[in-house]
């Protein structure tokens, strides 16, 4: 698939804001950036989860290879709000929320706004299937000198490049909300 | 899209051992429970980040709403192996893992083979774009009395119907290593 021109526009910000590999990879076109794997990779990223028992008796663990992400899971906080675990939803959301969040600092760092706040809020909807069938992401911006049009573009340039929305995709409906404050 | 007949029987399998809206969504059809949002919701989750100052002098949080995930992230955490944070492909991983091994255990029980313990690994590859370009998960699991192509089967059916696997769809590729231990 050819990228689209906003998605070039979207690979030259980036060129100057997140790190390359050497040579940089987005020199050579996103084909080759997804071919060869070696050269490209930037970071490598090992979490692991246990299980034990049936789905609904049982329980189970999610861990970073980080000593930050450590929660336990159940049957009962993934589908019935039992707030004595996490569970992938939850981690899904925080990983956009914070995904998304940087890349637009990125992206309106870029554009001569350097952000002194980001503040996103995820919500992921589990549902029949299961799949998580919509993520809604409200933004809130302190971005000093910032014109809205101007910040309304990197927002929506984050929405379809940051690297979790685009692993996303195949998510239904993905909505993001921003306004300055 | 219509389902294929393989879809249809993790549908099947799901019916038996995940918790049903009322009436149940999947006897509606997948493009019902698709469309009818509200009525097929089975699951809300919730999560935040916060991201402070520019792409690289900058730092952030991420946090779920329950009690067990809070980590900060930096750009050295994400892009340079610092350990002093986590970062949202490390999130990613352990939903995936997470989501995986919890969905193996359903398909398992409902096969009549109820597992003992189930431990999965996500190694998440971030690259050129960025992109997060591949997700290998690998897993060990205790399931007594098992023959090798029924677990097959079912490693083969949660890697294709897991939520967070259906989401992560288009993460170009995804791989499932799995064996009896």
């Amino acid at each position: 698939m050819e990228p689209s021109r906003s998605e070039t526009d979207i690979d030259e910000a980036l060129a100057e804001s997140f790190p390359a590999s050497d040579p940089p990879s987005w020199t050579l076109g996103e084909e080759h950036a997804i071919r060869d794997t070696r050269g490209a990779t930037m970071a490598i990223a090992k979490a692991e989860a246990t299980w034990t028992g049936t789905l609904k008796e049982g329980a189970g663990t999610m861990k970073g290879s980080s000593r930050f992400l450590e929660g336990p899971y159940t049957y009962r906080s993934r589908f019935e709000g039992d707030g004595g675990g996490t569970n992938p939803e939850e981690l899904i959301g925080a990983a956009h929320a914070g995904c998304f969040s940087m890349f637009l600092a990125a992206q309106l760092t870029t554009a001569g706004f350097p952000p002194a706040r980001i503040h996103t809020t995820a919500t992921v909807h589990l549902e029949a299937g299961p799949t998580i069938a919509r993520i809604e992401l409200v933004t809130e911006a302190d971005v000093p000198g910032i014109d809205d049009q101007t910040f309304q573009e990197k927002v929506e340039a984050s929405k379809r490049g940051c690297p979790v929305s685009k692993a996303l995709a195949a998510v239904p409906s993905i909505t993001v909300s921003a306004r300055r404050v």
